[in-house]
């Protein structure tokens, strides 16, 4: 594709923020640039990225679409919901109210109450202040990882939904939010047992092309074998 | 009032995310009949509250409207986002879509990157798998909540808004999860210097009766001084 994208996203090959971003563009079909902030290096506090973003933060997508103000947006669920609101078409959210508060709660159990937890900026407070080895902070994100992805599987299974996708048959926000927790899961080689209903969701996220295309193992900047 | 309330919502007095919801209700003028859950006792485990809601989890808000599925809606963001569709006035997030993902993002920031980091599972595996004293949690509260609110304040003067509030003239949500965290960081007795922006977005939060009503320590259960 030869012109210009409507999009540019920078983000970073495992994050998982930048993961949910990157699906709902292949729902949706639109086409974005992605430039790789390499946060291993230290690039999101560089002066070439704080230029782009003042706020140091992937992901962040900047629309150059005409009547758009071009400044980026920032933090993952509202870059969703902005792509939900510019382009509807597939939906990321159901069209009744209760549907969509159902839909944007089990999205919330992982982007807000598991995932802030396993970030590097914990990481390195839990490393500097409380002595945290290698083995202490796997046992850290094993807890979170668990305690949500528990808990997310009991909730499908009280509300009787979960198949294929967690509301319905079309993949949406709730989806894109437990995938992007379960392939950072993998990159990090952390498992949760007998959680049946989001094992099947997440075979039927990966057999669609939004999600595969997506993969952090796919993206520039990942290791060839991770 | 003595008919019954549309909404019934479970909360505790001091929680954070109970307070988003009851300034919403305010704002927008809607009743609701508060139900006390007291986690210092352990009631969200017990079999009264999870026969009303399975997960354990407050706030959650049921609307007995007519045509509503009366099932509990959970996570602030979501109820927020529900109580904005159901009753668009006075509305919590702006009209255009650029707008909406600021304020969106905003919110994110302190309700997904801050908040979750300072809950009561987090401070009991500390204690109990990392030796975390009284000490060592204040610790860990404080450089939460100034990373939060410094990335906060930095924004705002960067994005040149704030004036009164977050986004405009009128509050919204970004500046529910704003004073939803310098509410519960004064029942914490903890403060952040150097933040005259949010200060004075406070300071118009507090002078409006949706917000002031909803304080905690004016809630039934709190201590008689905080």
């Amino acid at each position: 594709m030869s012109e210009q994208p409507r999009f540019e996203l920078y983000g970073f090959w495992r994050s998982s923020a930048t993961y949910r971003v990157r699906v709902a563009l292949n729902l949706k079909r639109l086409h974005a640039r992605e430039h790789l902030v390499n946060l291993d290096a230290g690039a999101q506090r560089e002066a070439g990225f704080l230029a782009i973003n003042p706020l140091g933060a992937i992901p962040a997508l900047i629309d150059r679409a005409p009547g758009q103000s071009a400044a980026p947006i920032t933090q993952s669920l509202a870059i969703l919901e902005y792509l939900d609101e510019v382009q509807p078409a597939p939906p990321l959210l159901p069209a009744d109210p209760a549907g969509r508060a159902r839909v944007r709660s089990l999205a919330a159990m992982l982007v807000a109450d598991t995932h802030p937890l396993i970030t590097p900026r914990v990481r390195f407070y839990l490393a500097e202040q409380a002595g945290f080895d290698a083995g202490a902070w796997r046992g850290w994100q094993t807890q979170w990882f668990t305690t949500g992805l528990q808990a997310f599987e009991r909730r499908l299974a009280q509300e009787g939904h979960g198949a294929p996708f967690c509301h319905g048959t079309v993949p949406g926000l709730a989806d894109i939010c437990l995938a992007s927790i379960l392939v950072v899961m993998r990159v990090f080689q952390i498992s949760v047992a007998d959680t049946p209903l989001i094992d099947r969701i997440m075979a039927a996220c990966e057999a669609d092309a939004a999600f595969a295309a997506a993969d952090p193992r796919r993206q520039p900047g990942a290791p060839q074998a991770v």
